[in-house]
This record gives C-alpha cells, sequence and structure tokens, in this order.
C-alpha cells in the first residue's frame, strides 16, 4: 500500500468511527507502529486528524464553541469508541422512533449506544442509571425521567457522574434539571397545530381527552392556548384512564358530542384515540361525520378506520439531535452554556377531519 | 507536487472553506483541469468531499437528518461558498458580541456573512432585510426583529424568500414566527438565577428595575417565577426611560431601599445599571452595604464601581448557534423539524452583592 492509500484508509476510519485506538489502526492499516504514527503525525500537522492519548479521533473545529484548530485540547472521547447510554421508560410506545433516531445518529459519529427501560418505576429508573453509568461504563446518558423532574430530583440529578442531556422532558424554570442540556419535541406548538386544523375547517367547539403522563400538561397548554387565541370554545377536562376509555369516560364523550356542541375532538394519546373511535363506533357516533378527531402523537393513528388524522412529533429527530448535543458536549466540554432544543412537531391529516 | 499532497491541499481548501469552485482550486493546486477532475473524483470516491455542480463541497453526513452518504444530493449551497445575511437592531449593545460569534462560526464553515443594522426602526428594517435578498443575494437570513414577532409580521416573514433563522427573539405559540427556526438566551432562566442568588444570600425583598424592551418581559417572567418559587417578596414595576433613570425614578428606588424594605436589586439593562448606581450614591445611598445590585446583561457591569454582579446572556454562541442551524437548514433542507433553541445565561458574581 502507498502512502497516499494509507492516509486515505485512516483518514476513513476517523471519519467513519469519531475516534480510533492506534492498535486497531496498525490491524486495520497492516503497517507497523512507527510507519502508522509517522503517518498519523503528517495528517494532524495538515490539521485532517487529531492525535489523542492513543489514538486519533476526528477534527470538529466546524462546532459552535469548539477550539480552534490550533488549541491544544484532550477531547473527552480519549482513545476508544465513546459509548453513551439511553435510558426510555418504554420500549413499546413511543420511544421506538426516539430509540432508532438516537441509534443512527451514534452509528453516524461513530459512537455505541447502550439502552435501558425502565418501564415508568422510580426505583427500577435509578437502578438502570446507576448500571449504566457504572458497570455500562457510559461516558454520557441520554436520559428520560419517568415524570417531569422536580426538586425530588435535585440531589439524583446532581449526582449524575457523566454529562447528560434530557430527552422528552422539560425542567421546570430554574429547577435542578434547568442546568441540563436537553431536547425535547414541543407539544404545546403540537397541540396548537391541532386544534388549528379544526378551527380552519370550521370547527367551533372543540373538547380536549387526555390520560395523566408527563406529556399531557404540555398538550394541555397548547390546546387551552389555541382556544383563546383563535376564539373558541372547548374544554380539556375529558379524561381516560391509564387502562384506556372507561365505559362511563365514553359515555362523558358521547355526551359533550350530542348534548354539549362539540364538533370535534383533540384526542392525547393516540392508542387512546384509536380505542375511543372504536367505543364511539358502537355507540352510533360516526367520524368524521358527526365529530372530527385529531390523534396527538402518530404511532397507531394511520392504522385506525379510519385513518386518524394526527399530530406528529419528530421522535427520530429528537433522538438525533440528542445524541448530536451529547457528543458535542463531550467533545467541546462544559464552556459552551447549556442549551434546550425543542423541535416542532407537524400535522398529517388523514380521514378522521372534515369541514363542519 | 505529488498526488497524496495535492489531495491534502485540495482536502484542506474544502475543510476551511466549506464549499470551493473548481476553477478556484485549479488555481490554488496549480494542476491542469483534467488532473484536479480525476483528483476529485478519487475523493469523492473515497467519501472525503462531496462532488456539485462546478464545484466540491465538504462531507456533512454527520448532521441530525442529514441524508446517508450514499444518497445522491445536490446541497443548497451549489458551487460557490455560501453567502449569510444578519440583520441586528443595533451595532452598539448586546448585539456587537453576537455578530462577534455569528462570523466566527461563518468563517469556521466557509460561509460569508453581510450585516444589516435595523436601528429599532421597522421600516428601515423591511427595506434592510430586501436589500440583503435581493441586492445581497444572500442565501439565508438571520433576523433580530425590532420587536417581538407578532400576526402582523405574519405575510412579511411567509414572504421571506430564504431560509431564516430568528436569533435573540421568541415567536409565541402558534404565531407566524413560530415556524422559523430560532436561537435565543434563555432569559427567564437568566433572571431566575439572578434572584437565586440573591435569595441565597438572604435578601427576601427584591425588586425589579426595567425599561420597555422587546427582552424585558421574559427578564420579568423569570423574576416573577424566582419570587414565587423562593418564597420571596417584591414586585417588577420599578421603570426606567428609554433616556436613561428620571429623577423621579431615582426616587423611586431610594424610596423601595429607605422605606419598603427592599435590599436587593434586579436592574435590566446593565446599562441603566450603572447609572442606577451612580445616581444612588449621589443620593447617599451605598452599595452593597445598603442595597444588592445584580444587572442583566453584563455589558458594562464590570465597569461599574463597585464592579457589578452580572447575569450574562450567552451572546457569542447564541450567534455561533444561528449561523450553525441556518447553515444545516441550508444544507440538509426542510425535511427536518423546525428548532427553537434556548441558551442559558450564566451568573457572574462581581462586588454588588453581599450577604443581608
Amino acid at each position: 500500500m502507498f502512502v497516499e492509500q494509507r492516509h486515505e484508509l485512516i483518514l476513513r476510519e476517523v471519519s467513519e468511527r469519531g475516534s480510533v485506538r492506534l492498535t486497531d489502526l496498525v490491524e486495520r492499516v497492516g503497517v507497523s507502529m512507527v510507519t502508522l504514527r509517522r503517518d498519523v503525525e503528517h495528517l494532524a500537522a495538515q490539521g485532517l486528524l487529531k492525535r489523542v492519548h492513543g489514538g486519533v479521533t476526528r477534527v470538529r473545529t466546524d462546532l459552535p464553541g469548539s477550539p480552534a484548530a490550533d488549541t491544544p485540547t484532550t477531547p473527552a472521547t480519549g482513545d476508544t469508541t465513546l459509548t453513551i447510554g439511553m435510558l426510555v421508560p418504554s420500549a413499546t410506545y413511543y420511544y421506538p422512533a426516539v430509540i432508532k433516531g438516537a441509534r443512527e445518529q451514534a452509528a453516524k459519529l461513530g459512537a455505541r449506544l447502550v439502552l435501558g427501560v425502565s418501564r415508568y418505576d422510580e426505583a427500577e429508573e435509578r437502578l438502570q442509571v446507576a448500571q449504566l453509568v457504572a458497570g455500562g461504563g457510559v461516558e454520557g446518558l441520554l436520559l428520560t425521567t419517568t415524570r417531569q423532574p422536580d426538586e425530588s430530583h435535585g440531589d439524583w440529578l446532581a449526582g449524575l457522574k457523566v454529562p447528560t442531556v434530557l430527552v422528552e422532558r422539560r425542567a421546570g424554570l430554574g429547577g435542578p434539571a434547568s442546568l441540563l442540556d436537553a431536547v425535547a419535541s414541543h407539544h404545546a406548538h403540537g397541540a396548537f397545530l391541532g386544534v388549528r386544523h379544526l378551527a380552519a375547517l370550521g370547527h367551533k367547539r372543540i373538547a380536549m381527552v387526555t390520560r395523566e403522563s408527563p406529556t399531557a400538561p404540555r398538550v394541555r397548554q397548547g390546546f387551552e392556548a389555541a382556544l383563546r387565541d383563535l376564539d373558541l370554545s372547548g374544554y380539556a377536562d375529558l379524561g381516560i384512564d391509564q387502562e384506556g376509555p372507561s365505559h362511563n369516560q365514553v359515555g362523558d364523550v358521547v355526551r359533550a358530542v350530542r348534548a354539549e356542541g362539540v364538533t370535534a375532538l383533540l384526542v392525547h394519546n393516540d392508542e387512546d384515540a384509536l380505542l375511543l373511535v372504536q367505543h364511539l363506533r358502537s355507540a352510533g357516533v360516526t367520524i368524521p361525520d358527526e365529530v372530527s378527531i385529531v390523534a396527538y402523537d402518530d404511532e397507531v393513528a394511520a392504522l385506525s378506520d379510519p385513518p386518524l388524522t394526527a399530530v406528529a412529533p419528530p421522535k427520530s429527530a429528537v433522538g438525533a439531535h440528542a445524541v448530536d448535543l451529547l457528543i458535542r458536549r463531550l467533545t467541546i466540554g462544559p464552556q459552551t452554556p447549556r442549551q434546550h432544543i425543542a423541535l416542532l412537531p407537524e400535522l398529517r391529516p388523514r380521514a378522521s377531519t372534515r369541514p363542519r
């Protein structure tokens, strides 16, 4: 192999994997350590890669807040492939798409992703995080807490030993989690989009159907802001049990439609929307003729009969941006300001909404 | 020059400038167009750069939402250096640091930045933007409107012909600007930090001094949230004229300190804080003995006597992230979700605050 080919191979390895040990490169390139070191020094002098203890990393001088190319640094990546941990509350609803986005972005950046699932159990959450950080040896953490972080999370979050990005959770103003980086869907904006779609179709009285969840308050906030700003009437207190809509709850919805002039519903989440549509049909309520329905989350909305118009949070992008932010933080270090990133959902019109 | 050196030179040019015309490279590398094309094809086949019409660009497959390396794309960058426009309301207060951050990041990414200043004049703002987009030929825009965008900005913003990132302005929920990308300091968090610092020093009754500005509502929001959450008393209605604190306004502050039990002030902005400190000293009020002061903005706070504890918004990082987001948008296109990024301010303790 000629020197030029070696250089290209080295650069490709670094580009693909983010960081590589010299011992791995020796094997991969098939030269002596002496030759490899000379190649690496040469490429580093050209600014094409960066020497770190025991290995090389990609040059990332194009990131905001990153040091100039000539500033000596010791990236947190060290000399091995970066390993990051990810803890989500569910591996079946909503989070599969977030995980997929995170995995793909980690692969692009040459990092390894280790997954933990808390199943909305707070003790399990603490345990999983401890295991990821201690046992799994992760260098950074993507964390979706089982509920919105509050004062009770203070000591735990402050004691985390690795840089952490909060995912799909919003820290209260000034609360202990507000000093973490965070990436989340802008659910208030998403709910606003859903109501605006209904308002554009001529609906004037709209109700929101929701179950208790860490996300519900933000969906409700957007729903109520939209009612106010768009001069509509309606209310947000039709509830759904954790087990799905009960007989009484379906009755409440039927009454809202038949007796209280409600012509459209925003239903969060959309698994409940699918069930609700079935119950309403059994009760003789036709969709979208009698009531238009916008589902929130877009997990299964397209599979309903009729397919449900839905607000789709950018789940995959949330995962990707969270990985990107965490790896920036690990690469650049603490000197750039913490950031909270909100990604905007989109509306996907289908057959469950029509002009009033 | 050997082929290896040529390749390195080409990669360095692309790395430094983001995108380069082939005609420029021919001159720079000093070879024939035939040789250059062969080199470029070779490097492109290795995935080390990307061929576009008339030139080459850096490979950016590591961005969230970016296409996979093997997907054919036509980056918005075309075959010339990217030119982006930036419109700010002031080139003397606050924005110099934002501009500096933007300029440095643009240089890192090989883009050219063209600046316009509206001087808080809305007609001037519209004119400058039209000139940047039409006459200046900018491909993207960083926009700080003279006031918070509202419904009246709808048609204008929708009619902008280039991707636009809103800088240091927050779009109202569902408003016309909410569909733009946005980067801003998290001023509510900043104000919270200032009040928490005072609370930690034992102050129980804190007043906020402010002038009308697009930023003031967010600072007030954080101030009031902090009073509530930290169980303090105080108020946010001590005003300052556009020309600086008037005689009566200084009198109001003196009365708050001498007659109403106020022991600490949050003053927004910090040019006013500096003036207020001088007036208070003339009135015989000693700082920090009689009243502690936290300035908001940290433009001139360190120059005051005594140097003022201040909340520092991450101005330079806001400029850098805005450029980064705009160039991602120009490179990746519209398929990734819009994002709103909030960057957290920090507290810089100096001599104007002390334990009560």
